[in-house]
């Protein structure tokens, strides 16, 4: 990706035409706004290899499970963010000639991703194959100021011949979705409309019947003076056009400002979606493109304002982690219990757009940090509206009693995944569910949480792992078995040192939850505890005997913890006994080999090492780090950021850095050769959680924020921004000073390393302050 | 089932008509002669549910893979025999009215299977929508003297009316696998001839080109009168028919003589496949019919002479026994090394008709003791002649210098199968096919085997074995990690007893193997061991060392193997603690409930038991068989001859004779509720092998025949047969004698119990014995 100008913090440039690249580049350009958004698809025809993507969000269809062998439980489906109807289209023929990018002879292109506005911008010039040249300058936004609109502003100006242009603005709801499983159509068309510069398509998803509208409306300038719309229109099933010609003397531009609306049924009335649709775009005619993009700008600078790092003295690293932070504003804002974080966020339609525990072990820090309280308790909200769903789930298992066992990949709480070794067995995103509950009142002290549905899923939590759990005799404990850890690399395991900790983590909680909550509501906990008709003192006994007893696998000799009983039976080979030809191993070597290996394909004992990082000292995570992160192959995205935070505070720094890059730049530099699908948006939130908790050092401990900023080799500065209990802290660190500016009205205490600091509201401490120590 | 009538031990009879079990009729009423063969359909039209099924042995299509998640080292297709054209159809209008059983009024109906003459009749007196009542009699067999002939005899008489007749003969090849994964046709017509009474279709196989020719030659005869066939001639997509009109006076019987021939390119040149049928037509032609039958069931006279097993006094286990061996009989016979034994014969398209380590582990036995040694000499050449293939899937896998690894599933050596659990990991089929080499050695004497092939196959799997360890530092052990063994319901285990069994005893083998084929003939060993390159010091070392220090898992407190590593980490219930309503298991519970739970599916430890008795005594039999059995659920139907035979050792008649039912009667009853799919032809030698090795105590004990019958409770007598070494012995247990007839020219000696007894050739001994001493 040479093309990738990767020198200026604030943008993405491409420069140069790269159709072989095109894919990745699209899904680097995409852009969104919690609500809708899409890829980088260029405005006008495009016939090179492209995939196109527009994304409304929680609008799915449940492509029926494709599989080769059936297991008893398997779901019948496997749910699906659609690529819906695109408003984005501006055809345009040149004297006839079809403005295609992919015909045309190129002579100069670039294509700019501006994260501070949230604006894509192309510019090119291009020789038809008639021989016209033009120039064209193209800036789209999705307005996240107007969540239900988008604009464009499209100008062409043929550069040395007068011409006639063919403008065709269309919606076009004739897509597919590639990765599906039988090639269905997933849309029906229920209405459509055109007349002059107006027009819309109005779908609806089969079998789950959301209704979608997908509305333009467009003007034309020529020298800045609007031209009357006398068009030709079109309509085809789910498509809708409206054409006009327009004469360009050479020199001259043409500019087209094109909005576009989409309303759901998943918001609104389905009698309501064209409405509001129309509504929104008049509103667009009337405010116009500048103000619309002035807004919209000004959104995005209180955005970064509250959710930006800053890195001095390495551009990669600034870029990286800024098109992070970019892609995970663009993906989720948290107004909707209903919506949720997509590994893909609006940049593919791979992994179905759909939940996974990634967003409560990576996305909820950085939410946490970076927004309002309410926008991570929506997070928490969207799994305890899905909990009867989870219970039944669990009951699908086999689990009784209002066990919840939460879905490893879910839209609506039902269960969509099918690989039994995944779906049945990989149980610790119980765990993450309930950690989340603790971590989100650990960070912004709303204890009354608990009331509000917290207690409810810890309690359906803690049921589970009290049925998942069996006697062995031989080791006179309780056990875990035939599951898989995070380290998918190892699948239908006993003992999964992570699992079974955080098993033993959500027992304890979840008890000293119930006291906590008859402490701050005792008849509101009481009529909880009723609802689910728990046996407190049965139930209790058997959680904290478990608790007690479960068996956590270890090697006291070298003094770690074991990912599971029997790793030490492995070979115990490290990365560097890997052929570099064969890696990565996923893409080489049949499963059973990668099984019967050492190799990790994610943090497994060293995630749990990160979450309880408080209940560990340094050596034994040192212990654990020095055995484990050799064996690591980092194959999950998910994978270094983690390793990045353990290096920090290991002191590794040039390993920390190493690992802080690799997850910041995955999707810029396509390290996994996969970018062409989409971003990785769930492990970009780890970069923000290696960046922050990582260097930064930022921790929760006893209710209190800690910092102790450490710089990686070449960094002059560290910068982030920390929303806690109703604070606001900027925080600055050089090599030689360490600088909080409280920005709230709200006086908290800070840990500065082993010292406390009040920092009051509208204050700023500063600290001289050496690098810290490394061991 | 309660219109199959069990008093009969030659016939297997449905009386009444019963169209929701047609499909497990069809199955059971199957017919084939080891090259082609097909369900019980009926030969007129029927509307009512049915699944058509006309197989030729070897032609497959490679249907390609479905898979919801897509493994490196997946195949791309599995292999399936085809649905082939169907040569039967007599179709059969009265008075313009079709003859269809799902629309006319049935009278009476009855359907026989005669085991003994390898025929099928129906009769029936059915009543038609228009009000004429038939009476029809229908024979029908599959030749086993003509390999590529089938014949029909089909008389129809009007009861009460004089009618006229439309009788049309078909070839059928419109025909689909309802087991196929993208619902393609998998047949394109090369040519099709219809003209009088002779027609035929040709068939090509899409991918693989097999090029199938189907026949038929009928003739129609009135008053025993043979009729001129001026007939009306039908052609479609490779479909032909050729319709006459007969009157029929009330009382009067027209019959149909119908022969059907099927040839194929897999056997021949392509270009005579017609030409053979045509051949194989004018002999049938010129024969007859009653000729045909006579020496057709003079064929089976022999088979069964030299296969029956008698049970005295207790019928349903004979009719089992001998329905199993009706069918054992008519699905393979040896003599193509191409073939081999697929699940379901020629009774249904399930598992693809493929072949399993079923071959090896439960029918060789059977093939060895009832049949010349070619026979099986023919199932080792087949995998001998694979082993090219199996290198190449090892190699797949990541194993080098000559490993092989058997697939699971194949026709042509390429592995078919796609689930990684079992794919990948279930290898102790490996052994299964080593030790099958040792065992068809043992029982033929016909040590010369291992310089025809068996030595290569032997090295073979030995390297994958030596490569498939691993070396675990805590137990300072040899390991095998990440297996799935006999029992199914557990995968991706470690340290599988039965899989590192047949490790060790695959290694010290073929040590011994390559010793002893020196010792034979130097010269064609050399050239063996040098063709593969063996590095026979350091390679045979590496066994060597292997096999001493593999680890075999074991409970010394009770003194049993242990399945798996951590097998007594679960909870160890019995299958007494079972909710009846949740069984069968693999129905009701997820996957992963099955995993965890000590449930096991079939015989594991016991299966090594099974294999390597003579190396245990008798207590430990016992322990191990009283630790497992209580929790075997049986829920595959190789499961419960392993346990017959122990339980026969171990003197639990009761037991045994349980296990003896539930596997002889396991399709006649359709105990596992899919017979409709076809019946379980793998697990019938299991019968034979619980009857002879078990009840009728057969064993090769250090070269030499041993036998020792013992009567399960109510059985009068036990009779069987056993080839052996070149001789023949019938043998006859009662109450209170043992009769031995050596009907070859070979004399031999005969342990019984543990007397040594020569048997001349020709000669009958008859000892005078109780029932063996039960402990």
């Amino acid at each position: 990706m040479s093309s990738l100008n990767a020198n200026d913090g604030w943008t993405v440039t491409q420069n140069g035409f790269d159709p072989e690249g095109n894919r990745v580049f699209e899904s680097l350009f995409s852009l969104g706004n919690g609500h809708f958004g899409g890829r980088g698809n260029h405005e006008e025809a495009y016939s090179g290899d492209s995939l196109p993507g527009n994304y409304l969000a929680g609008v799915f269809y449940p492509d029926p499970t494709r599989v080769g062998w059936w297991k008893n439980g398997y779901p019948d489906y496997f749910a699906k963010v659609l690529n819906a109807a695109d408003w984005k289209p501006i055809h345009i023929s040149v004297d006839g000639e079809p403005l295609d990018l992919a015909t045309a002879t190129i002579v100069s292109f670039e294509r700019v991703l501006h994260m501070r506005t949230g604006e894509l911008t192309r510019s090119f010039r291009a020789t038809l194959p008639n021989g016209v040249t033009v120039d064209v300058e193209a800036l789209r936004f999705v307005s996240i100021v107007r969540r239900h609109l988008g604009a464009i502003r499209y100008r062409i100006t043929p550069v040395d011949a007068d011409v006639s242009l063919e403008v065709s603005a269309q919606v076009n709801g004739d897509v597919v979705n590639q990765d599906s499983n039988y090639d269905e159509g997933f849309w029906d068309e229920v209405s459509r409309s055109v007349s002059e510069a107006r027009g819309h398509v109005v779908l609806r998803t089969k079998k789950t019947a959301f209704e979608c509208a997908t509305a333009m409306a467009y003007e034309v300038r020529r020298n800045g003076q609007r031209l009357p719309i006398t068009s030709r229109v079109e309509e085809a099933e789910r498509f809708v056009a409206s054409t006009i010609d327009v004469d360009a003397a050479a020199g001259q531009t043409i500019e087209i400002t094109k909005y576009g609306a989409n309303a759901t049924s998943r918001e609104m009335p389905a009698d309501e979606i064209v409405g509001c649709c129309d509504a929104q775009l008049d509103a667009a005619l009337a405010t116009g493109f500048d103000e619309l993009q002035a807004e919209h700008r000004a959104a995005w600078e209180h955005r970064w304002d509250i959710s930006d790092v800053v890195i001095g003295g390495d551009p990669a690293a600034q870029q990286g982690i800024r098109f992070n932070i970019f892609q995970l504003n663009a993906t989720f804002t948290g107004d909707d219990p209903d919506l949720n974080i997509g590994p893909k966020g609006f940049t593919g339609e791979k992994y179905g757009g759909v939940t996974y525990w990634d967003t409560e072990a990576f996305c909820l820090p950085f939410y946490l940090a970076t927004s309002e309280p309410e926008v991570s308790k929506n997070l928490l909200n969207y799994r305890h509206r899905q909990l009867g769903r989870a219970i039944e789930n669990a009951g699908k298992l086999g689990f009784t009693n209002g066990a919840a066992l939460y879905p490893m990949v879910t839209i609506n709480g039902e269960e969509c995944h099918n690989e039994w070794e995944i779906t049945f067995e990989e149980i610790h995103r119980n765990g993450a569910i309930a950690f989340a509950i603790f971590n989100y009142i650990r960070h912004t002290g709303d204890e009354h949480h608990l009331l509000d549905g917290g207690l409810e899923v810890l309690i359906a939590i803690s049921r589970f792992w009290a049925q998942r759990v069996s006697f062995s005799e031989p080791k006179q404990a309780w056990v875990i078995l035939g599951v898989t850890g995070p380290n998918e690399y190892e699948n239908n395991v006993d003992n999964n040192w992570y699992t079974n900790v955080m098993a033993r983590w959500t027992l304890r909680y979840t008890a000293e939850a119930i006291s906590r909550a008859r402490e701050l509501d005792p008849q509101r906990a009481q009529a909880i505890v009723e609802g689910v008709a728990l046996d407190e003192d049965a139930e209790l006994d058997r959680w904290n005997t478990i608790a007690e007893g479960i068996h956590l696998p270890e090697d006291p000799e070298r003094g770690v913890f074991l990912q599971q009983g029997n790793y030490l039976d492995k070979e115990l080979l490290t990365v560097d006994d890997l052929d570099p030809a064969e890696r990565p191993i996923h893409q080489h070597w049949s499963w059973d080999r990668i099984l019967r290996s050492c190799y990790i394909k994610q943090a497994d004992v060293l995630q749990g090492l990160l979450v309880f990082e408080d209940e560990y000292d340094l050596d034994t995570i040192r212990r654990n780090f020095d055995f484990y992160e050799p064996r690591t192959v980092h194959e999950s995205s998910l994978s270094p950021s983690v390793h990045a935070v353990l290096a920090v505070r290991l002191g590794r720094l040039d390993k920390a850095h190493e690992m802080m890059l690799r997850t910041a730049r995955l999707d810029l530099d396509d390290v996994n050769a996969d970018t062409d699908e989409g971003c990785h948006i769930t492990s970009m939130a780890g970069t923000w959680i290696a960046a922050v908790h990582g260097f930064g050092g930022m921790r929760v401990v006893d209710g209190e924020l800690h910092l102790d900023p450490v710089l990686a080799p070449g960094w002059t500065s560290l910068g982030f921004q920390a929303q806690y209990r109703r604070a606001w802290f900027s925080v600055t660190a050089t090599r030689t000073s360490l600088t909080i500016e409280n920005r709230s009205d709200t006086t908290r205490p800070v840990w500065i390393g082993s010292t406390r600091q009040m920092v009051g509201a509208h204050d700023t401490v500063r600290v001289e302050r050496s690098a810290r120590p490394v061991d």
